[in-house]
């Protein structure tokens, strides 16, 4: 097979497109063609500090079967596959991670999502079949931090959760705090375009970080929200900011629940006084680290079933091309082409 | 003061209407005037086996607060209440139940919902303010079935659910279900009407018991709903019939959880397995019996919330001189005045 | 290798000695020579009913590494392993389960206990190294289902626990209940040899059910050493009997937990009233099938600190040649050379 | 009646014995005879801090019945009391906590356990009957830290165990991890005598931090004794020093479960990194607060079954007259009379 695929590839804080032949598939492999492949927070933190090496990035994708490999029938839930299905997948496997890998100038080259292909390898790669649209199950990755967040929390009906951060991982723990039977939901975040994402998502009160910019205000505005004052069950800190969780666990209500799902880099240290801030208030830190193929396998039908404004979370999609516009906007104003960025997508084909 | 009111008082089958003096509140007190009274299926099977004694029933109930008594300044979590209050309430209390109570030609009489009055004693009564339409807040009851049942039966994200019966239980824990991370909800059941609201509330698949009579095809055609075939995740048995218990257990993937949500009355045995039924699905039971304040106090912000067509399930109100026509339609064919019963409700104003 | 082991083939309720050729083990196998393989009740219920075809018996097993094949370097846990190695197993695999194959005749051949080798396939076998002497060692299969059941029961520090039959089960779930926080524990069961070997462990009260025969005395008995008579926390049903389940749902406080732990085969079916044995109590009922890898692992180090009287539980070693009288002493008055029979193993030697 | 009692009257760092009339008991309440109380480290540290005003310190307190005031018939847990009776109640009311009222001048008085009485609100208090001998039952309050602390962690058979401090709460931890299942027990702390009794709890290894005095080793050196030096599944920090937090959760494994147990007083805060010491772990963390009425409850039974030391670890029993002499010992050397501190109780009686 002569085709040659191109990938977007980074070092340093540089992109570069590159061509290289595309695979075929070697037995118990897969070849996609990618469809769509989300810009994270965690890749625009790492370009930030200057990639070491060189890199492929792009580590939540969707892509269509291009070509199986000898001895692969199913995928991880056991459906059969054929060319043409379309496949989301965990970016983790026992030898690594998809978009995270060096070396891209090494056969079999695509290992990230930021190209037009992706080569996965079987039985390691969690993939899984589904008819969502593109844009909506590019989001199968961050969602999937979502439902380990809630699956640790504990969230019971009738509980008042508090989510901090409305980028995608805010807005993915909430919709997944609003299906685990929180009687009330509050949001604090910005800028606007987010937060009113965010009241038709089901936030009860959107807490505008912009317009109540004191702790002081935000905390007693929010827990005036709460029943009588005592605070939250169950606070979700998604906002990444060091300052966000001494904040967070202010909002909590005596033996509630402070889930930490912002700090996938290492931006540094706060004083913590553990007396204070955790011992007084009797409460359980929950640190959600990624996610496990478990995730993707609950959190897919959720999608699939789109009862939530998924989509339109995908607020711009750029070509491999434009793959700096996307860093720049994620890294600066959160803005791009004159709207408020909420997810960026990259997708294999040029306007 | 003079008033009277009046009273529904049953013995044996019969319901005979009574006037006592309304009693004005004693300190830590207080009195209620009945908006709407839920007639309850287990309301049916004790008068069907005949009232003994006297006893005035409704024990699912909604009022307006018409007088306090000394010493009573809030609700029971902590609102500060007045007269015109609008409150629900739990029938529960450590001296007995409301709506079960015998000898109502006693003082202060009016212990059941099936009156123009109800006399709460306080803080043994867990009441609490709603301004839930009288409709909706009079589903509290149960609703909070459904709610102990979530809370016990540990439902996660993504989860394949079914619930087995479609009366006023089954439909509740259907609700609960939804709103705690369900990714399919199977309801098997029956009228069609009652599958038809099912489908509202958000069934993905529903069964209809007179289409599909045998229990080897409905087994079948449930697990056919569920991933690879391998059973639910979690099975609510809310049908109340003894056949259910087997057919639901049947429903269920290996490790799965059974919860029996339908048998608050006496009804006989069948026989049970252990090892065929039980062990060798690894399976865990929960049996739910009533509900607890929390729940009330969990339920009613969801309730509040009316995301729902929670007044919608109350089919039939009725006025208190034709309680009798509501149980004799709950004992034979869910039909009143040409309509599928779903729940009946007394209140307490002729028409 | 021209060597010749033995093996105990059942077939009906018959035993016949059979030799066969060792075989030298293919990569990824290792070969162990047996120690001790335990003889347990599911094999007598087997054994009872007679063995169809042809079978090699024999699931709960101890041996020394013979010989490992190649591309076999550690165990389960990832611990070195090398000739001469203890190493027990879980009987389960992904493709059967040893001690319950049929066609001994092909080979491999030692595919159970009941002989001089046996034969494990890799990495589908989970095998563990252990120091513990072949008498505790051999118990670990057993042990296993009571780790099983307690991570199921959900015992907290000061729980009132039952445990229900003094068979191995009973007494492995015994240890089990002891190391996890109880308070008080009771044993019912007998006879009087094994009572006493259930005071050593720490029963603090037992009830020979030869003593006091009535279910009712016993519930009374059983419930007055729970706190204020209101019932055990946690039940544990391991005698295996049907009555034995309404028995044990008796003595169990409302909100309590029973476990299922006594079925593993199919003796038939008793009467349950689900309103009056299950709802009432609001139980949680677990029906404990088997055990995993998971509970091997976490079960072997608690094997090994010995600090239990687990040899004492072998209360009888047969050689190859005396199993049938394992069988009949298991069958009948649980009596062996006048001796109580607790556990029966089988060794590869000859006395 | 015209009895006097002394009590120990703490104001900034200097202490008084007072003498007070001997309060008749009101309704709903009861007068105990001190035994003995403990001194424990809050009391040292508020000690060292200077007491605002005047305060009777002595929280961890038992006590004989005096004189039982009209109304109170029984103990916490429903079992009749007569006067004579040895008690031991929790500290904390919903009005307030003994041992730490301000105004000692004000009646009843005795309010602290630094005292010849103690006087009872009814039925506010937790207060239950006990057979086991003072020197245990003085025990009770920092062992129910232990029993929050593991109800709390979630502690599964198997486990490997850290407890970091060996004063009287990593003690009294320790203890109940060894009977909630674990495996293996790791003490970390000092000196000597206090570990040579954690040995005899239990603890199969100990790390004596004046030998081991570098974080790097003592870490290397922990994590050595877990499964395949993967880190422990639980970890208590009872050190109550900021530095023992991050080092605690360098022994953790990988989704392990850290409990802070130690900073029940404000001493300041340290540099936390929610990267690299929470989320790159998937760490939960627990922080317990006191204890609450249910954990005496569960609690007491284990301390009268005295399968422990517990008596051994009062170390020093002090009369009224030299309680300066206890703080002195635990603000210094942790040496009082030539022997290692480990519990100081106070007694009524003058050698």
């Amino acid at each position: 097979m002569g085709r040659v695929g191109r990938a977007v590839i980074a070092h340093g804080q540089d992109f570069e497109i590159r061509e290289y032949p595309v695979p075929e598939p070697e037995p118990n492999t897969i070849l996609l063609r990618q469809e769509l492949a989300g810009l994270c927070g965690t890749d625009v933190h790492n370009w930030h500090n200057g990639i070491e090496g060189e890199m492929l990035l792009g580590h939540e994708n969707v892509g269509i079967i291009d070509a199986i490999g000898e001895g692969v029938t199913m995928d991880f839930v056991g459906n059969p596959i054929c060319e043409g299905d379309r496949v989301i997948f965990a970016p983790g496997t026992t030898h690594g991670a998809y978009g995270f890998q060096s070396d891209p100038d090494q056969p079999p080259h695509f290992r990230g999502g930021f190209a037009d292909y992706i080569y996965l390898c079987y039985p390691d790669t969690c993939f899984i079949k589904t008819d969502a649209p593109p844009k909506v199950a590019v989001l199968i990755e961050p969602f999937t931090i979502g439902v380990h967040a809630l699956m640790r929390a504990n969230v019971q009906i009738g509980d008042t959760i508090v989510v901090q951060g409305s980028g995608p991982i805010g807005l993915m723990t909430l919709i997944c705090a609003k299906i685990s039977g929180a009687a009330k939901l509050i949001m604090v975040g910005g800028p606007s375009r987010r937060l009113e994402l965010a009241r038709r998502i089901g936030a009860d009160v959107t807490v505008d970080i912009e317009e109540v910019s004191s702790v002081e205000e935000r905390t007693e505005l929010v827990r005036s929200h709460t029943p009588r004052g005592a605070g939250a069950d169950v606070v979700f800190e998604c906002a990444g900011s060091l300052p966000a969780i001494p904040e967070g666990l202010g909002y909590i209500k005596y033996s509630g629940t402070f889930c930490e799902v912002g700090h996938f880099v290492d931006i540094g240290s706060f004083d913590l006084n553990p007396n204070r801030m955790l011992m007084r208030r009797n409460v359980r830190l929950e640190a959600i680290w990624g996610s496990r193929p478990e995730h993707f396998v609950r959190g897919l039908p959720i999608l699939e079933k789109d009862e939530f404004p998924f989509a339109e979370m995908v607020s711009h999609v750029l070509p491999l091309s434009r793959v700096r516009e996307g860093f720049d906007a994620l890294s600066g104003e959160y803005e791009l082409a004159g709207e408020t960025v909420i997810k960026i997508a990259i997708g294999a084909n040029e306007e």
